[in-house]
């Protein structure tokens, strides 16, 4: 029998802290050695010339989310993981749902059920808390902890969704004894309301509008009043999607100042800005996210907060639908007013390549914080280390073989997932992944998805050593 | 007929700009001349060896106001302005609240008649506005802005008056409008109830516990907020009794920024700290107001504040309470918490040497920024400026003559309020008005009140041109 | 005999607190009255409508100053004071320069026997220190600053001026001892030449790129040495000239931590840019000073700097010479490198309007903050006060008075100085000084100078309270 | 033949990034596999309970430098090598010293043969230029890089090291132009003179105002200074040594604007303060080392800067003297003023065990922080990496088996250093190096130094990545 069941060999390999030339040896799909030289394996793989990279993770995408009667997300768990493998990614960290009135619990357990056999990649679920109810709060969340859904979402807006600041504090608490993390959507609800009708009243309702209703003092007050409640309670949390200069320096304060405060950015805040959601007719819609993309100024304001340590992960906040969702149409009500233009764009496929292009091809960055941002540190914040996030002994055999020299030009024929467009169309990159490996599988390999699903195991996850208060 | 009512004599006059020795004359109530000097008054007073300060105004006090149905206001409008009188002042700003469910205007009226005929100085109202109802918004406050009722305030915190962030925005667009100044009471409700909550929980309900249950996080924060929301609707606004470091530096961040924010500041938080909170038995509740003393890094950093600009005004917040209420003890349920504690001090009568001997004795700062603090910027900022605030041509004859070599213990013997004590009992300062002018009367004379009910007018104020917007 | 030699009537007095309309009496070159009528007097002026500010107080013009063999200034104190009445003001404060080698009380005999008889308003020697020696630092400066000359001028540039870091200690020790205050030009000399050279070499000549050999990193390096020097010896200083941003954040960023730093800006940095120093042929030069001129951003930050308090004085500068100096050219030297263009520009007679249009009718600063920019803080700050700076009775009645809608265009041909041209030419103006009083003598009126050399006296100083350290 | 000449079985490894159980193959001193199990090594160390460690580089050491005819350093290249081993060492990073008026190059060959056959672990030259001629900047250094010394120190201060700022500004540009890294050494050189002058006229010449005649602010300026010259030159810089808040604030300032301004920092400012040096009698002259220890606040501060990615080395800054180096006596001249003190203190031996103690044990920072900070971003910063800095394939075999729970107290006589003192005597410790590996040679285990002189080699270095400037 052979040592191992299948040896990298030739490549360049690229940890956070590391570069260097290795052939690398799997068995079980998990990392059995790192050697000069790796031989007598039951299959080799040739990555000379290539760089060997930890999978990607995204630790933050939405998939098959729940959006209400009259919409519905353009990815189901089969195609958001066969994008996100395409994409070079080999594990992505979904959300399970709470809608109000109803059981935390029961929600994971349907999510987990729209899940369960049809991912091609390992997939993890954060919960999203829109109801916490006494019963949420005592029972239900210290129970799904022990269970490894070890972090949750809140939102500071979205009528569905929008905590007020006392179900802010009561659910840091929870996460303080429990030790979980919370990741925060940070932009004010009142104000955004108070915007939107404004600009309503005034007819200001094309897509171009939605950036002014949320402009960056919205997210900064939020962000501001995200990290007061955390101090107040002594809890580390995450600020996800910070879209711009105001943001980013709230945060880098409360860094300075000794908190335990982390933060998020996405590849539509490094290279798009509000201008693009001034398209011809509705074509701005396919823009549309929250945060908006900002200004050339934010743009370079999140390189600094990504140079400087401020953010410690790059996801991609996909969040797919169609454009030509009803009859070759935009939903007809998306036209009165910005306020119904479906609210996310799709990412999972293309955010390594734009931040490997725009940021270590164009010399911004170095390998080690690419592998930081988009891997290890995802691992490290969300309890899936040491099983997932570097390539080192032990490690889960995640890996993507990344071309560091390819050129390609970002178009939505080229993409797996199930929108029916890309942002970034048009957009050229340098720097793509070749093959991707899920536990020693290969799982997409130039361009094609060849994992199966079901491949991919849905995991639980350890309590986070960044979870832990500062007090503790 | 002498060409002068009154000649004061001798004195050193002080403005906000300037030092002069000169003579005034005064006729009709108002100054006449400064001269070398002014012969041929009817009267004349020696000020040889004081300073001539212009009567202080104390923008910031609380006055017969409705307490709900337990608990009264130990002043009324002849004892407050008695005792504002006797501590130097010659016009105070004391609230017209409006209680929910009732006619904004129709609050006003009833404030004035508590008012009319009684006051011995003169005074103007603010409004609190705690029910910002289309009605007020729309047609009451336009009107009132027009009568001379140029400011409001409103509240982030208090069962009965906390306005949630869609209502501050709604009440700074009318005030941008109608070109009026909002002042704007910072601390956080949501995450004070928590804290409250939390800490009765556990039994700390001693009045020491009121400051843990609003520490500076909580009120930066709601400074933050109410800076944020005045960038987004564009309109200046006043942070009101500044208590520490924290919310200091939200200030200053903001002004540096270009933003019209304006900030005060009070006695308080210069000369306390939460430890004096701490008590025998319930005495810590003489020290209970919001926002609560902070610690001696707070206080210098107060100082930062007063001698760099960042704060306009110097208000007592004056709101008093007998401590001894009921059969000779403070009300029973506050003993039960802190949360029941009459929430507020006395202070209209000690402010000016306070901050006189604190400030000018100890060579903190000038006499002319004392008299800016005092009295300029406060009638500058409410629009009361040029009919007072300053000593000069045409200005109401509102003038204290200050002994600044004069050693005085503040004792509550000493006093006219209408409390049963002051939290500055046994404090010793160096500086103390020994004479007090109003419209050219003498109105309080070597610690004896001399005024007469009804000698004080009520004021309709203009527009400030403090109000203006950055964009108009 | 008449009560008053002259009467000011009908006119809106300003000071830098207060606006009241009201008359001036003025007795023996003195006021002696502000009063609602003043009769009486043996000559009216009438002020209806315009404005009566103190006078100009320009607290840094070079004057007579020696330049080496090859050129020299293009004003005496003639005609330097003309303009600078004709400008609207009232005192300037020139430099005894001290040339290496000789005795610094020789130097100031020298300059007083050039200004001798030839003022037509008062004027004030500061003191230049190019050669600290034991003597002159022992004994002539403590012996100068009892004689009234209260404040030296230190160099950190310049071939024949510049102290090293261990001369500077020691004239702040000085100055700490005798409680005279220093003015700093802060600029690094080390890196001027550095730069210079490396601009010669590539030959980079043009008055274009004096700029460029003098760059923003330069000015704030120097004014972070020198707060730290001042620092290690606790004695405040005057920071004179900040031309941007850097500079400016560095004053900031010491005031805020408590220190002494007071800063000085001019016209030149509010309205000019380095790209002015990039004309035809030698057009350039015209706009030759040091520092230069920046750019947009480092003006807003002159403004954020003239309106949050940074700066206490806004002065000239002026430093003249002929553009045309030798048969009609320029000197041929200057032709060469930008290291020989005379290095000044003149500024003394359009200070006043340029701030006054800029400021005050672009409703960027208010009446009072243009008062105390340009004559009260000057005053108060070089130890004139309460003689000169304000309006109020006792002061010496130097008076200007201004129409603040009178609209100008700046040009050579209306200008009084020595100069053969002005930076400002087609530079146009709202508000523009129609009358300027020295000590109650019409010196400059509707553009003509009426003074008469020999009025002007030579003022010494008394020790300002700026001056006093921090620690004594 | 076995595979492999050694394995190190059953420890945990750690890296900059990772963390991960796995044995260690070497040969030929060179790792040559990580593997879930290495068998058939030659020889067997077993590392069970031990963390596997990246050996120390310690980039800033002082070895048999020249002070001058009256005092030797306590260190050769020898014993000096021994003591780095014995703590945990596998690297050390000496200067060699340019007297002025030589030659550079000869310097460097002097160095050379001190070391050359005496070293026990390998060892690299920095070079410190104290005379900056032509022929040094123009022909030797550039020749120096390309043979492999590929960084500089330059002073700030020391009478017979400071370089002028001109000089400064000339080094840095060679530097920009051979992409050479420059560690600077920043205390302003005339503030120190001027302090030491004042402090020994007024008789205070004890150790302890070594510390007063260099306070926070002499360092900050002097830092400022070095970081202005750098970003007129755009070239990146080190700032060795930062020894308190002040400095730090000036480097993370300028990382901020996004300068590559790099910072080192030592033991000394993590556990030591000014209190120190006032010792009984001559006690404090072990504590006396530039710039000295500050205070508690400091200490904060530079945890802050560990902790926030502002340093990205912890080095000794190990500078050896005997303290009874005369007849049992410390040198008579030291007794009359702390000018005469040796500067400097021994350190090579017991920085890994503080930072780890100090760090790891007590929870301020990760393990990972801690290697990097001693290992990864020394061999990155100076040229090492991939040579040295990690433990991955194909790294020289230089590793430390560390104990992490094992407790020990710092003290003189388990110590290997040629010094007669340790300052930290008595301290005790968390954690402790237990054998040290240099190219798969043990030198040191359990406490006694078991390499030979001359194992270790004198490396050339190449160019930095972190010396590319900005702007190329």
């Amino acid at each position: 029998m052979p040592e191992f069941d299948l040896a990298i060999r030739g490549g360049t390999i690229v940890t956070a802290a590391d570069t260097m030339k290795a052939d690398i040896g799997i068995r079980d799909g998990r990392i059995a050695t790192l050697s000069a030289s790796v031989t007598g394996a039951a299959r080799e793989i040739d990555a000379t010339g290539l760089l060997v990279l930890p999978g990607g993770i995204d630790s933050h995408v939405h998939i098959s989310q729940y959006q209400g009667p009259d919409i519905s997300m353009a990815d189901d768990f089969a195609s958001a993981t066969a994008a996100a493998a395409a994409g070079g990614n080999t594990c992505v960290m979904p959300f399970a749902l709470q809608q109000r009135g109803t059981s935390l619990r029961r929600c994971v357990e349907e999510y987990r059920a729209l899940a369960e056999g049809r991912c091609i990649i390992d997939t993890a679920f954060h919960l999203i808390i829109s109801d916490p109810t006494p019963e949420v709060l005592g029972q239900e969340l210290p129970a799904l902890v022990k269970d490894g859904y070890t972090s949750f979402k809140v939102f500071m807006t979205y009528d569905d969704l929008v905590l007020n600041d006392r179900q802010l504090l009561e659910v840091f608490e929870v996460a303080r004894r429990e030790q979980a993390l919370v990741m925060v959507h940070c932009e004010g609800y009142d104000a955004i309301r108070y915007m939107t009708e404004r600009l309503e009243r005034s007819g200001q309702t094309r897509p171009f509008f939605h950036a002014a209703s949320r402009p960056q003092v919205v997210e900064r007050e939020a962000a501001h009043r995200a990290i007061s409640h955390a101090e107040l309670v002594d809890v580390p949390i995450v600020i996800v999607h910070v879209s711009g200069r105001e943001a980013m320096e709230q945060v880098r304060w409360a860094q300075q100042r000794g908190m335990k405060i982390y933060a998020e950015t996405c590849p539509q805040y490094i290279t798009l800005t509000a201008e693009d959601l001034d398209g011809l007719n509705m074509e701005g819609a396919k823009y549309v996210c929250s945060p908006p993309p900002r200004d050339a100024d934010s743009q370079a304001a999140i390189w600094e907060g990504l140079t400087q340590g401020v953010f410690q992960t790059f996801s991609s906040d996909h969040c797919p639908f169609r454009y030509d969702a009803v009859d070759g149409k935009l939903n007809p009500k998306a036209r009165t007013s910005f306020r119904w233009v479906p609210n996310g764009i799709p990412g999972v496929e293309t955010r390594l390549p734009i931040l490997f292009s725009e940021g270590v091809s164009k010399g911004r960055i170095s390998l080690q914080t690419f592998v930081a941002l988009t891997a290890t540190n995802h691992a490290r914040l969300y309890g899936l280390y040491p099983q997932k996030g570097s390539i080192g002994v032990g490690f889960d055999a995640d890996i993507t073989l990344w071309d560091p020299a390819k050129r390609e030009t970002i178009r939505q024929e080229i993409l797996h997932h199930g929108a029916d467009y890309t942002p970034w169309e048009g957009f050229a990159v340098t720097g793509w992944p070749v093959m991707t490996l899920s536990r020693g599988v290969v799982v997409a390999e130039d361009g094609k998805v060849t994992g199966t699903a079901g491949h991919g195991q849905i995991l639980s996850r350890d309590i986070s050593d960044f979870a832990r208060p500062r007090g503790l």
